[in-house]
């Protein structure tokens, strides 16, 4: 099975595993309890969030809060962040985001939509008209999980913060951690990360946060996490976190000139007469995002699937919503004909040229034979 | 080591954790997927919820929503379910319930406690009397898990509906969940439960709700559990929960005898002369709740760790708010002298009489060594 789904999770890395299992096993404990081996682990917790966060910011600035998920890290945001006037962000959010602030207006707070380009990035222009003095916090996707289109976030919080400084800037970082050369700018308050997207585990994630920015915490309890988000810490889930975080940024500009290769050769290998490619060049190389021009996505995904290969039609998240079209995709000004043939090919960095060939290949024969019948 | 702090957490079962493991490797897709390898594990999740409900309640009344710990599950009920008058619970809740309300206390909402008698049970009459017909919610942990009464909730549910039948009832049945013989009964509307009390894993937790029951979820996004719980399941931490518990029920009132006859094999062994016994000879047999008459808890715990002995000193949720004294033992009626050597010995149904004989003789000896330096 050729496994091109990688955008909605990836197969946890074999290696952390077997290092991360004794978590499991010796090292069971409660990390709030008093004793040494409970005292141990919250030590370790402590070494492991500064890990972590000097990957991507640095820990005199920013702090990191372990959460149960990218959607938890994207709700304490928006909750904790968008407490008053309007809440500016874009049609290009997942839906972490995007029914959090939809709930946000339920409960009387305005929330104003950026228009996005065709490749799924923001608008900027647009983003930055729509931010006035009530402006309490704006949100922009890092890397756009339907498109791969990457939004300068460190730029756009600056010029958000040059409209107006007491905005807060979150941005949902789940697509881009791990994968694309970045560091979390002084403009920015917020930042979600995901495990699961980067060979880790499902059921952890972060909110990092400017250090001197207070928030309330968005779960109560116990008071783990220095107090903003309480439940007995998930040590095995925080482990695979660090040890596939690590891992990932060590070699993490050999992977994106790798896995750009790949993105450059399935786009080379996919029949154009067959397939329009949406993902713009200079996007994320995990993801390219297809039209297979004239039949549906859905359909191509369970055909290639029976031939042993894996893909998405968009965000897997939205699958729950049963909508047929993808508001993200027709927010790129994308017609409802086309939007109906998307198809999400998402790598990740040990995927090979040799899947690559072969999935172009199902992908053009199947297509290419659909659209024989239908016509 | 002898482990007496199964209360804080449990070792994840051994048996368990080998048949979960292929939910990390092999089946590692994400169940909103639509092919088949996700779909699967969607219809997998879908009997899980299913298998574990039906030991607590039943499926036809009931439904159940995967949630990350006891924690998320207790905050949505608390603030999904308290939304308007006034909030009626206790001063013997769980850390995760306390600080939800008294955040709801700082939005508005009018918070009453009922009283507890000296057990740490709830005193019912005083709880009744609190409520009126601006009550929203009533929120009564199950097992207390600081001194292990057992709240009749069932019947205090039924108690709290004839004085108001629009009341919302919800109860934290953290530490009664695979331990206490139990049905959910018709008028109790929000339970929840936690895995890593019962050798499944910290990360995994469960809100159950009467069917016909309309709350908000309280983490938006992908639209995941039916809408009330959004993120990419746990699979691995579901499953666990689902063998944990199957396991557990599958020998519930054998274990529960067998963990009667350690904390009556513990009380007799420990000097009563040097040791009060706090919790009630009803109460849960997993929670021996014990005051170490004029010595500190806190060195006594570490004394006894540096001996091969983890036992806690109440909940160890609440070590992190630095308190000396525990809310809870304090609101049984204790003073501060004796609140101060408070030591909770909890047990699992791998807890051996051998171990209990064990670690009844260190706490003597060591208590007995630490008296004899005060004095």
């Amino acid at each position: 099975m050729i496994y091109l789904d990688n955008a909605a999770t990836s197969k946890p890395d074999v290696e952390c595993l077997k290092v991360a299992e004794q978590y499991l096993t010796d090292k069971f404990y409660n990390p709030s309890a008093l004793y040494a081996e409970g005292y141990n682990l919250h030590r370790e917790i402590t070494k492991i969030r500064s890990n972590i966060l000097n990957l991507i910011a640095n820990d005199r600035d920013f702090q990191l809060i372990f959460t149960s998920c990218g959607t938890e890290a994207d709700n304490q945001a928006i909750f904790c962040g968008g407490k008053r006037g309007n809440v500016v962000t874009t049609y290009g959010e997942h839906s972490a985001v995007f029914s959090a602030v939809n709930e946000l207006k339920e409960r009387g707070i305005e929330v104003r939509f950026a228009a996005l380009n065709s490749d799924g990035s923001v608008n900027v222009e647009n983003l930055l008209n729509l931010i006035d003095s009530n402006t309490s916090l704006v949100s922009v996707i890092h890397v756009n999980n339907e498109t791969g289109a990457v939004n300068d976030v460190n730029a756009i919080a600056k010029a958000v913060k040059m409209k107006n400084s007491r905005t807060l800037f979150h941005s949902d970082g789940v697509q881009a951690f791990g994968k694309i050369p970045f560091k979390i700018g002084k403009d920015i308050d917020l930042y979600s990360i995901s495990s699961h997207k980067i060979g880790a585990l499902k059921g952890t994630g972060a909110l990092i946060k400017r250090k001197n920015l207070v928030i309330k915490p968005y779960i109560y309890g116990g008071g783990q996490e220095d107090g903003l988000r309480s439940g007995t810490e998930n040590v095995f889930g925080i482990k695979m976190l660090e040890l596939a975080a690590l891992k990932r940024y060590g070699v993490l500009n050999e992977n994106y000139n790798r896995v750009r290769q790949l993105k450059e050769k399935m786009i080379q290998n996919l029949d154009s007469g067959l397939f329009t490619v949406l993902s713009p060049e200079n996007g994320s190389p995990y993801i390219l995002t297809v039209v297979a021009d004239g039949v549906r996505g859905e359909i191509i995904l369970h055909e290639v699937n029976d031939k042993g290969l894996i893909i998405g039609t968009g965000s897997a998240c939205s699958s729950n919503d049963k909508k047929r079209y993808s508001r993200v995709i027709l927010s790129c000004g994308i017609d409802e004909a086309k939007a109906d043939g998307v198809l999400r090919l998402s790598f990740c960095p040990e995927t090979t040229l040799e899947e690559v060939v072969k999935a172009a290949g199902i992908l053009n024969a199947t297509v290419k034979r659909r659209r024989e019948i239908m016509e």
